[in-house]
Formats: C-alpha cells, structure tokens, sequence
C-alpha cells in the first residue's frame, strides 16, 4: 500500500539503490517461534545471484544478508525482522554515460519524469538488485509455507520460440529445474535455450521468455473477495517485478478461443476433499484457492541493457547514441525464477494469515 | 487493501449481494470541488446494464444510484461519496437448486470453503452485480482525469478466434466502439463475432475474448516504484475482476519471442517533449508512465453459467448434474468493456493522487 | 488509515451527513458465522438517541438501521456488512444562518478552510450524528468480544465540579449506570449532576465533563508494539469523536506526581495468571494488555452550540454576532456513553484480531 | 497501520532491539528535493541520547545514524529514506536478572503473553532506545515543515507537583528551553526541577511530569474527518511512546468544569485571516486545524527501572523481589521532549501532504 511496502499481513518494506551503502528490509508480520537464521536465507539468495553461470551477469555481489533484528535465540520473536545488505561491487565508472543519455528499456527517463532527478549510477532504485531484499523475505514465507504443506516452485517454460514440454507442472521437481543453469525441467529444451542464449549474448543482444509458477498444497479457501483476489494478489505480486510485462494464471490468455463447456471443470470428489476433474481454472475459483494446484505464468522481456549502440536522447532531448558498457544478463529467465517464487510465497502467506480469520473461532 | 476497498488514495470501498437489499458504495478521497450528479454515473452504468441486446443476459436491473452524500451544491464537498443502489429483480426461484449442488466455474465451493456457508442466492458476493458500483466510481475517476487530459477507452480485441484488426489502439473512437453490440471498433469483425456469439448462444454455451484498453494523455511520471509500479497496480485492478484471467501491456507475452534490439523502444525528442519511437513498452516503463499511450489488454473466460447439463457434486461430494437456469451473457466482452475501464480509471487517478506529491513544491 | 475508515482487521467505513438522505456505513473484516441481527444493533442506538430525557436534546431521530448486506440466515456471512440510516428530521430552517457566521466551538470555519465549502446544513460532516455508525459498528464489536468474555462499559465520572464517587470502576454494573439519564452510577452524584444540567440548560448554557470506560475480561498480549499498541489506538479511538479533548488511561496525567516506587504495581500470583497488585497501569504495560481491567477517562467539552447570543465573523471575516437555534444538549456525557463503549469495542476487536496471529500455530 | 510503521503519506517503518547489532529506519514518502544530510538528524538525537547530564542516565550510545538511500547528490531522491544506527553499549550482563524475573512497570511480562518468549536483553523492542528511529525521522520531518513555516517546540511544563509558569506558550523559545538540562523554560521552575529530580535520583527512586508541545504556524485545514482528525492522530502519536500515560490539547481535562460560553473561543478578524480571540481549542477544531497555535500536553509516568529493591514474580509466578541494575533516568522529562516533538512533526508533515489534495487543482 505504500511505494515500498509490499503486503498487508506479512508486510516488506524495502530501500536501498544499486550503489548505495546498502539495502534495508524490514519484515513486519511474521508470527512469532519460526526457527530462523541466515542459513535460511542463503539458497534462494545463491540462486539469485549474479555470476551463476555464462548465462547470466558475471557482476560479484556478495549478497550475503545480516538478520539485525527480529530473531532471538534462534527463533523470530514477533518483532519486525530487520535484515540488512551492504554493496560492494560499485563500479560507478561504468555507468558515467548513463547521466546524459536515457538507456531505452530503462526506468532513466521515467524516474527523471517523476521526481527531477536521479540516482545516475547503474539503475539506482529502479536496479532488479531490489529483488534481493523481495528474495530474502520470500525465503521466510517460503519456510513458513512449508509447515502449512505449502510448495513453489518456478521454472523457465519458454525463451525465444523455444518451448519447454512439460506433461505435469505438478510433478516438476526442484531438482529437474536446477539440473540446467538455464532453469529449464525440460533437458532437451534446456540445451536448445543454453544455445540460444549463448548466441543471443555473442551477438551483443538479450532474449526474452515466460517462467511458469506452481503452488501445491494450498487448501481451498484462500483469497479475500472482491478487490484483494487471490488471482489479482498474485498479479500485482508478479508484474511488480522488473522486467515483466504479462501474468495468466490456468488456461490464461487462451480462455479467449474457449467454449464455456471446455473451459469450466467439473467438479468431483477427490478422496475427502472436493476437487475438479481438470486445472483450466488454474487453481482459483472466484479469485479463491480451489484447493487444486496454483498454476501461473508471467511474461520476462529482453534484458534492456543490450551492449550494441542504441539510438536514444539526453536528457536535453538531443538525439545521440547509447553504448552501453558493464556486464548484463543476456536473459533474465534464470535469475528471475527464485524472484518469481519469491513473490508467490510472499502472496501466499499474506492470504493464508488473513484467510486465518475469516470464521468465527472464538468460543 | 482491505478486502473490499480499492485504492490507496482514491478509495472504493464496497459492500452488497446480488440477491440482497442492494449495494453501498463509499467513496473516499475525491477531491473537493468537482461538478458531479447522478447523471454523470448513468452512460457508463447503461453500458454494464445487462439487457442491452441479445448478446447479453436479458435480465433487468434499474442499476439506478442514489448519491447520499459527498455532494453539495453539485460539487464534491470532500467528505465521502455514499452512493446506494436497490436491488430489484431477485427471482430466487431461478436459484434454487445452486443450494446444493456446485456450479462448475463459480465461486460456490470456494466460498464455502472459505466461509463456511454461503448466501447461495445467485452468485452472492461473487457476483459481477458488484462491478456495478465500480463502474460508478470509475465514471467519478473519469471525470477527474477528463481534467487532467486523460482518455480511457476499452473495445473488444477478440472473440473466440475472430480477432479485430486495429490499425492504431490510440485512434480508435467511442462511436466506434459504441457502434456494435459488441464493442469491437473494427466493422467487419465485429459482425463475424456477433454472429458467433448467436451461434454459441443458441448452442446453449458461452465463449471467451481478449478485451484491450487504452489510456492517452497520462504524462510521464505516474507510478510507484517499486512494489506500486503503475504496471502492477493495473495488473491487480483487472484482474481482480471476475471472469479476468491474464494481464498483459504493451508487448506483452509476445516479449517472449524477442530481443532486445527489438522490443527496446529508442528515445526520440517528440516536440517539446521526450517520446518514444515504438510503444513496445506500452506506456509504462520501470512502472512508470513514459507519456506515451497506455495499452494493455486482458483476457476474459466464457461465461461459467450455461444452460447445458453439467457434471458437478453437491456440497456433501456426491456426484450429480446441474442445469444452470436463469439468463446468461453468452460473452462476457460486450459488458466488461466498462468495467475495464472504470479499473484502469481508478488505478489511475489514485496515482495521480500519489504523483503529485512525489516532488518537492512547498515554498 | 483513510480518512473515514476505522480499523485495520475489523474495518469500519463510514459516508453521510446529518442533513443529506443518510448515512452509509460497511464493516469489513467480521468473521462468518457470527448470529446478528438488526436487534443487535438497537440498544446501544437507541442510548445515543436524541430525545431520551430533557438532559438531551429533544430532536427526533428515528436511528433506524436497515442491514442490507453481509447476514445471510441469521449470521454474518464473512462477505462487508453494510448498514444504512435514513435521515428523518432536516428542519434545515433551523440552520439557515449557518451560511454565512460561524459557529464558535464548531467545524465551519474550518472545513471552509479546508474544502473551500460546507454543507451548511447543521454540522454536515462533522455533525455528531455520525457516530450512529460508530455505535452500530461497536454493537457488532461488543456482541464478538463478549464471546471471548469481554466486557465494556463506560460511565459518567465528572460534570462540571461534581464528580462520582466509584470504589472500584470494575464492579460498575450496566444497572447502576443506567439507573439515571445522566449515566453516572453514584446515584448521590447523579442527581447533582442532573440539577447541575437543567440549571445550565435553563441558563442557556452548557457544561463539560468526563467519561470513565472500563474493559474487563481482556487477557494479556493485546496490543502491537511499536507505533500500534494498544494505549495508542485507544488514545485515536476515543479522541477521534466529536468533543473530546482529553485521553488518559490508568493514573493518567496523576503520574505527574508520581514517584517510580508508587507507580510501579508489583507483579504477583492471582490463580492460575500472573496479574498486579495495583492498577495504576491501566490494563497496559508497553501498550499491550496486562490481563488487568483497561481504565481510562476521555474529557469532553461543553456543547458548543449554545442558544444564547455569541460573538462571531462571518464568512467574509466581518465582526457579528450569532443566536443559535434548534435543540441542542446542554451536556453531552448522558449520550457519549454509548459513542467511547462503541471506539473501545472497535479497538479492541481489532486488536484481538491482530494479536490472533502473533504466535506460530501453524502444524 | 502496521504495527511498526507510522504515517500514511510520509511513513516510518523501524526495526531493531536494544542489545541487537542495530536498528533499521525506512521513511517512504518523502519528496524529493529536500536538502539532507546526517548533519540534520544529529542536533535532535543529541537532545535524546543518554548521558547528557546527571538528570539523565550515563549510558552512553553514539547514536550516530548512516544514511544509505534515499538521499543523492545532497537532496531526498524521492525513493525511501534507509537509515540504520549500530548498537555499542550493548552491557547484555547488566540484565541478566531479566530472564527470570518480571520488571515491575515494564513490558517484559505482556511481551511474554504476547509472543510466547521475549528478548531479555534489556527492554528488547520495548525499549525507549526505539525512539532514535522516530526521533531521526522526525528531524526530517522538521526539515520540511520548516519550509512551510511550521516550528515546533516541546518543554518540561511540570515534574512533581512543580509547574512551570508559562505566560504564553507561543513566545517559548528553544533557546529558553535549551537553557537548562531539564529543558523547562521558566528558569526559577527548572532549577527546583532539577533539585528535585537530583534528590529521587539519591533516593533511588524516580518521577514523573508533564511536556507540553506547541507547532505555531499550522496554517487552517489540516486534519481530515472523520476518523482521522488532527487532534486524533497526535493523541495516537504521542501516546505511542514509551511512558506516556495521558493526552490533551487545549484546555483538555480542565473542559469538565467549564461552561459552553466559557470553552468557546470567539471568531475574529486578525488581519488577512480569521482567527479566533482565546484560544481554549487548542488551535483544532472538528478536528482540523484553526490557524491558532497548536497547544497540547502528555502525562509521563516515572521510570519505571528504579534501582530498588521491587517485589514482582519469576515467569513461573513465583513472587521473588528484584533489585534493577545499570543506569537509568531518574526523570524521563529532558530526554522526552525531542521525542514529543518529533511525533508532532511526523503527524503534522503526514496530514499536509494529505490536506494538500483535498480540494481540486487540477486544471
């Protein structure tokens, strides 16, 4: 609800630019006896990282998170769990340019736009590094959606024309995705997307793609009619993230070539539980959990910053031309993937503690 | 951020069912001094009536408001803006099998799950009759952004797979949309996807489409960085509306296919001011708008109510059919047009709202 | 956290004036199931009524609640109860000369300043008869909290020089209280206090006094440090309604003279809890609850409007003089009972609702 | 809203604990522009820290705040304000009795109820150490109410049943209430404030007192009803700090013997404004600001930490006595004053920016 506040019940407040001292991230929320330490942190953060492989930005950040606050004696405490970064790899030199020309694809012009001015060095507060504060609070709703039975998992299902087969995004495993740098369960595709990122990023240029996100274990009932859908949280989750321009949850954009007959699932006892025969619901009925997997899809543009000349302007307004210098992803699929789950988690345990109170348990 | 409230700065808060008394409607935040009366609220409001034609459900609902408060001597005062409607046309009869058996589709077995029990008369709460007090609030959104130079305009991008061909999303007008039942600006497919909704109507079954909405005349600078990113707020506002199950802008998921050399749309001066020479970004960039024309699009289900037995179970889990009686909309498109727009309205002058004080003018 | 919204988990919303058609009010975040019904809500109305004796004015309102939404066979169904008043008794003759002088003690000057104009029909906006909302959300509040063994009740401890002499503020019973018209459970002190008013209602004046509130039943751990505990937003409640100027809770401002070794209360065993010896701490260490019965006192002023002769400016700023007409209370205590137990109902449930969710309980 | 986050437009989230590595301070919201730097937060932390005179306790923290975003090329940047403070004097054995034992008057027992365990190590997140994060963010707050021509000034107005004799609240200057370590601006008054406070501290006992705070220059219109008014808010804001046990403004409590034509203040004409001829409303009225000088008092219990032998309990419920070591303020008044001025700041600044959009200017 605020600019930098993500969340209402497990709430994120974030600040810090790309070459600043450092990111702050104040999680407020979080119930009281998780076992936490920074251990918990690392993984996702590791995955996060720049550096991982060819394919992504060989940049070193150390990202190595410090929990000031919020944990005692191994476990959250109820209070606001204060977790600092500090930056280090500040090559401000690489961006002198950047205080005169407007980079196409970047956030420059509109921040100008909005408030003057700018931080001129990388991408100041617009930089995808803000994703590492959304990271680390995603691994703590992530842990506490473990208890509840809860699983997220992402994965890149498309780069460029290449299309991953999956025959079931429930039965894609952790360990299918992370085989390959590229993040891809699909090995045959994963090479084939290897290929083409390579030669994408030889040609000094980036490719875009689509992550697929999967939830299972979610209980039917989570999601708060009318405004604040589950389906409608999850959006504003995901297309908050730099880079993407798209979401569809289920069958998605092609509900549009859909018959009413085809499209809705027929319901049918599933042991105990209700259930439905098929998923073109996506797992939300009414903006509600169905109880049936949570399947979503969100669409990544082309890195921007691409290192080949680019026609642009200064911020006089004079036409020139832009070479952008640094180390960039040639694509984002990859490191998008923990951002993707972040933000899921992130939705996810914020539903379930305000679905906690939506019937009267107080005898 | 509550349930059901809209806005951070322009808020809509809701209440009603389809089958109650009537819904309220409070809203807060609008500026003092605007020229306003029920009659402002009424085209918008014509435009969602159901009855409109045969592409639509013949229901009959007066959707009359009554403003209680927030207005005085035909302007805003700055108090909140009470605005009632009575329900009228309640046949219960039409309803009565929806106690026990699950409408595939619907909301009934979420909601259950959620709450417990349900009001099982019509949709309840889930109902699209709660867009009606969105419409009414977005007409009021409307009017403040009609000050400021901004335009919003909705149309019927495709049905099934008649898709309409738009030469340019910003030239469209309102008489074209207006034009055709359907709202489809382009003649010829709209004749095509009136005739195919007749035939999936008279096939007792429904059908899907693409609804695409445009925004001119928001200058650069509109959005919050970096979880309120102006792309993520449209993201939730849309699809937190029923039947919504994908959001994309500019290029969208076809981001997927392309370089950056591509989709990185390059700076140009643009008279006085700085422009783009495509619109890839669709208006928004690190979720900020750029000046150039919003556009996004969403997609829409066909409707889940269709008058054809149906596979379903009854709330103890027995398996049984359902027929869906009562009047349906064999597309949805025709009558989301308005709702769509009145959600880009919102979202919009909430950051304008938000914007204007992003800089410093205090002297 | 908007301007005419109350709470953060239980949510009231509040639209209407004193001299519109009515008042709108939608509470969001009530649990389901809980039995309700429009004789819930009437008690407490009919204590703030208008009308009750000649300690208070002798308008009509018929205070009539209609419940149009979120009750579904008799219990709230989870989904926004909302609750409509229609106003009766508009002798807008009665308010003519408020165009143009304004009223001293009152909001006129003030919202011009604020708006740019006003309703000038009786109080508008700030007319007290706002609180009916309040009163019929607290209603709700109380019958939730009542299940959880909650009990509030608020009394009249002081008018003008004469106060109530209370042995122990917790063993008030709603009896004593309601015994007399003026609200004040020492039957001694109330006949005072009644002679007291009618001899300043004679006079044509009015006169000031303090409210006692007294929360019994409420356990320990209720309240958020650090911006949200509990003292703080009792504090907002209660200084949020018309005519209060003061807010203290346990010794209150008597800590002044207090020494550390006086005011600390001692911990010790009481059955099966750890409770205090003393209660100069008002139920609230670290603004979170204690266990021990919450106590404050919240001071309100005179009526402001006074049927006798004022000086005043009008609009323009010329000197003048004002002679208000209609019936106005000559003290104000007798009704704001019902209005301070309504605000510390509403904090309490939400602060309940809060507290819910500070631990793990999550296998 | 949140439980550490204050304001809706300029908002202040915190983090941190005592005898933790630090704090974290996050202020989203404010515009850019403003010249800042570290300089402008150390005067008033100054005024805060411990240690700075035998009145107040010896601890000695630096206090020394690091500002890592938010600000660049020495101006806010309008992306959030990150601030963090590194704990030093961290004497964790000072408190080892705190485990066990329950510190009378203070927050360790609610903590435990409320969270199931608590920090022990000193007051954890109930400390008033808590307040550098309010008292840097009120700084700035300050800042930009200076360029609106708002001063706010706090003072000691009582300690023990000594008053200070203050002719005019608005002629104080910070001179004055600097002139002394008591911070009292009538001379004769603080020295026997200081007596007495030196003998309590002698006495190994402590006291309480009375801050009154004044913010001239508060022009008409701030404040927004209904639930959000002026005089509200501040309550909220001052009650929210440690110790403060009672709120007025204006006559405050002292109303309850007044008449409505004594308690009226006059509208008159005062040169190009209209103001009124006594000012018994504490410059608000409805809730919204007069123009008058704002006038408002809080109650400050003593210490709670008395370096005494005190009986209380073990967490068992074991009745046991504790003798409390380390340093502390025998008279929280001097420290006070700087956090009173400060929640008025952050109030104020807060309810400008949501005045500055109530009426239309848009065009």
């Amino acid at each position: 609800m605020a600019a930098n506040t993500f969340g209402e019940r497990f709430r994120v407040t974030t600040a810090g630019v790309s070459h600043g001292q450092g990111y702050l991230c104040i999680i407020d929320g979080c119930p009281a006896g998780l076992p936490l330490s920074v251990e918990d942190l690392l993984p996702d953060l590791a995955r996060r990282r720049p550096g991982q492989s060819k394919l992504t930005t060989q940049r070193d950040e150390a990202d190595l998170p410090e929990i000031w606050s919020g944990v005692f004696d191994g476990k959250t405490d109820g209070t606001p769990i204060g977790i600092i970064f500090r930056n280090q790899d500040q090559r401000s030199g690489d961006y002198s340019e950047n205080i005169e020309k407007y980079r196409p694809g970047h956030a420059d012009f509109t921040f100008d736009a909005k408030f003057g001015f700018r931080d001129y060095r990388g991408g100041g507060r617009s930089s995808a590094r803000e994703t590492i504060c959304r990271v680390a609070a995603g691994a703590i709703a992530k842990k506490l959606l473990a208890r509840l039975g809860v699983k997220i998992l992402g994965y890149t299902k498309q780069i460029g024309s290449i299309s991953a087969k999956i025959d079931n995004p429930t039965q894609v495993t952790f360990e299918q995705i992370e085989a390959t740098p590229v993040r891809c369960p699909d090995p045959e595709a994963a090479q084939k997307m290897i290929d083409l990122i390579d030669s994408v990023r030889k040609d000094r240029n980036s490719i875009g793609g689509i992550c697929e996100l999967v939830a299972t274990g979610v209980p039917a009932g989570w999601g708060e009619p009318v405004f604040d859908k589950l389906k409608a949280d999850l959006a504003k989750a995901l297309v908050s993230l730099p880079a993407v321009t798209g979401f569809e949850y289920g069958d998605g954009f092609a509900v549009a070539t859909k018959l009413g007959s085809e499209n809705n699932d027929p319901f049918i006892p599933k042991g105990d539980r209700i259930g439905t025969e098929s998923n073109h619901h996506g797992g939300m009925l009414g903006g509600i959990s169905s109880g049936e997997p949570i399947i979503l899809r969100v669409a990544i543009k082309p890195t921007s910053s691409i290192p080949r000349p680019q026609k642009t302007v200064t911020r006089e307004g004079q036409p020139t031309e832009l070479l952008t210098k640094g180390r960039h992803d040639p694509c984002l699929l990859p490191r998008f993937i923990p951002m993707g789950e972040a933000m899921v988690a992130l939705t996810l345990i914020d539903h379930y503690l305000r679905h906690n109170q939506s019937r009267l348990a107080m005898e």
